[in-house]
């Protein structure tokens, strides 16, 4: 039996549902059968019989050379942004269909393991964005999807200034701006109307959300632009600015967020074969029918 | 008075209207008030009672250092396409509201001359798109705005595959496929749903035209990529390939167009103080007011 | 002097801003110049100098014969509102620009009051809609504009399915669904990509707010249409229930909102002369340049 | 054996492929077994050995009660022009998957024709558009799903004036107008961003194509209103209005086209427990999954 590429595994899994349990079992059984040191999430441990050496996030990030997270999206989002800064690749179970974070399926847990410790898994680099509200004094938030700036009570309408390195762009009147990566462009960002992008480009893209004016357009800049979006002063404006509508912070009438690139990029894992637009077929419905 | 920084200048002009006659005849007065060579594009210059140099468009490219195009977008874009391989600066007189290719307009023609013989202008890089029919045997030709592959017999649909890189990404049915540079960007392809982008962003967006599928959105790719649009073989469906809606090739079922970036890009001067989010408010109508 | 056709007025000004108290000022000075029996809501009157008959909004609707609304659109949304189930007139003085509901400007208050006490106003009827929350026991609330089933902590998704006339029509994830009038299809659901829909037009459109699937599109159904959206019984899900913006109410998981034409309609009352593609013209930028 | 509600059954079939010459037997057959007199086009008769009587269309609309169409949406679209105005009942036997207008699939014909004869088949009824270009002198013709004013050279603008009964709406740029029943808002309309329409709904939508102007929007419009779409003077200007995409007229600049309701509705004939819905749900993709 081959010996694994990764010697020591670390697994995520924010949930304890009988689902993510029994996908859990199946990890750890396999991982352990090739002789990996596996480290499970303290929290997502403490409901199995099995026995296995457990630990918190903060300190698997710190012993492990690859970590594998359970779950749907939004566990992919939360574990993401946790493991970008420390430039360890991560490998996604999914408990739905085929999703562009997490793709591999339940029912192939072992085939794909297998083929990902044997070497053949194929990195992919997404970069994530970084924000904080100006006058805040704290560190920025990251996000891999998306930071939206939204009314705080929506829906209702918020106005604010865009400006891209320094330069004014537009005054802007609408629900809020979603601000994307190309990660998210596959996510809320398309819903609102703004294109899908490759996680090969290099680009940031800005939709607004119900704008007020017709002429309002997605925008798609380039992904080292800087980009500052200023809260109207106008009273009785709220809003708030969410990260991967996961975390959020309040936004007072005059403040600004600042958003661009953060320094560490997610290396996603995935097993052979997978292609992005191969993903964009299956979960869009995009037809596959080649000419013959 | 300042020397130019430009000794020789040719002038193009496409139309012989009066409102092109007027706007040429100050361009010339004041280029020979300034002290450079002018040397106008014989068709133009026809019409004029002006005494001035004149040669084809192709022995101008030979000999000046710097192209002033007056006329509208059409104009513009097929003397892009002409200066682009020469690596010739090109300044822009509209004649109708500012552009975003040309944006001196016909009342600031001294004054905005003044400032680019002076130095003042600054250089924007546009890149062009290519395309070629795989099996015509043919040079490629160059769009500055967008390469569109749709039905010859609009309104009707087609159907195709769209390789990026060689790898399949999806079979469409549509009227058609707009392939967009960045300035093609606030042209036709805005029409058509798809994302605004500053010329500074180095990506290539693919916007369906119709498509019969819900699912079919506008894709932003690396500005590297290589693209293939093959046309299905299915009986009865006839395509044409148009260049910035001026040059246009059959395709026949079963052929592909190929499309890519360029080698050669667009060198477009503007006189001091322009932007690109500036000529979108004013062209777009994007609202400016700015917080107080 | 001509008598007016109206002799009793009613004013309503739900703020009490210097150019609301302006515009009331005048509007009281030239009704009474035309001896017309004026009663001020209380509230508005409180501020002005001016000795005026007041009453409560309440008092007012059982003794005139006519209203005039001074203020924004979310004046104009309240006052049609109350003002509906009594089948009285209303006409608004709009300060901002020339709105949908509010079409006399703030300089042209005597010349136009002056054509509608003349009997030379047009009706125009906007029927309402009216909402319920089946298992709230209380009376349906109505809105001139929309009914907006969202999400409680937006920028999330709800799950809902939407019945017409009591059949299935679709499950939706989104962050909500717009119910429109004609009225409203100018407003919020506008900004959604709704389509445009004349007050003459006995139509609701169905807009959904950034939905997850691609294939969600808007929908026009007949205007005695009868509709039900169901909350997603999924746990977690908290949604409201929102009136022209202005009014909401909670949405638990499985409970329903009711949704159909209200009994009553509004009268709007316009100056001579006044369309609603006129309007759309002027509000929405369309180009009005005439074949010559 | 039951005796068939009709009496006297013409088949049409415009196309002579296996699959339709397949289809087109086991209609006739089951047709015959059930004593129905049946009139089959003599075109598509041609090629089947099956003995049966044969008609022109023109013939066969003379003599029968129900009018059974094999083929594609196309076909359909060219048989409801034709039956309309004999207001005979149109079922449709599609060689695709369920469509909108054709919905009996070549797999159950016999058991839905065995309930439509036995009298269980649900009448839907669809107004067709009429339009005429004002000067040509000829007859108006008819569209089921669409009559589209469009430039003769695709992809390139026009540019036109739009009037509803009488008043001036707007001058549009772009590629043309297409003006949709409710039963062509699920065809072509659609893949340009109109709204979905149900039969049911007496409303006329217009939806602009790839519009200059980002402030087009589709606009939906009452049944009865009588529509005029000049084409601007503007020189070189060429443009076409088709007909559901199968019969098409040349429009000259100054020109206009004028569009209603045409007088004839098409009788649409469905097997029990279709309905417009359930057919978006299977054709469009939509979630169907119920609340428990």
């Amino acid at each position: 039996m081959a010996t694994s590429s990764f010697q020591a595994v670390g697994v995520f899994a924010n949930q304890t549902s009988s689902l993510i349990q029994e996908s859990l079992q199946r990890v750890v059984t396999f991982l352990e059968s090739r002789g990996a040191a596996v480290l499970v999430e303290k929290a997502a441990a403490s409901g199995m019989g099995l026995k296995v050496p457990t630990a918190t996030r903060a300190e698997i990030l710190q012993q492990v050379e690859l970590v594998i997270a359970i779950g749907g999206d939004g566990s992919m989002l939360g574990a993401a942004r946790d493991i970008a800064p420390h430039g360890l690749p991560l490998l996604g179970v999914n408990r739905g269909r085929l999703g562009f974070l997490a793709d591999v399926s339940p029912e192939e847990i072992e085939t794909q393991l297998a083929r990902v410790l044997d070497g053949q898994g194929e990195v992919e680099e997404h970069f994530l964005l970084e924000g904080v509200v100006s006058s805040s004094g704290t560190e920025p938030a990251t996000a891999l999807n998306e930071i939206t700036v939204h009314s705080a009570a929506m829906p209702s309408m918020i106005e604010f200034e865009l400006f891209i390195d320094g330069g004014f762009v537009y005054h802007q009147a609408s629900d809020g701006l979603i601000v994307s990566s190309p990660t998210g462009s596959t996510a809320y960002a398309l819903s609102a109307g703004g294109p899908i992008m490759p996680p090969t480009l290099d680009a940031i893209a800005l939709v607004p959300m119900f704008p007020h004016s017709l002429n309002s357009r997605p925008l798609v800049v380039p992904g080292d632009a800087e980009l500052k979006i200023t809260l109207a002063e106008k009273a009785g404006t709220e809003a708030k600015v969410s990260f991967d509508s996961q975390l959020e912070f309040r936004l007072q009438p005059g403040e600004s967020v600042l958003v661009k690139k953060a320094a560490h990029r997610l290396k996603l894992l995935h097993p052979p074969g997978q292609s992005f637009y191969g993903v964009c077929r299956s979960k869009l419905g995009w037809a596959s029918q080649k000419n013959g």
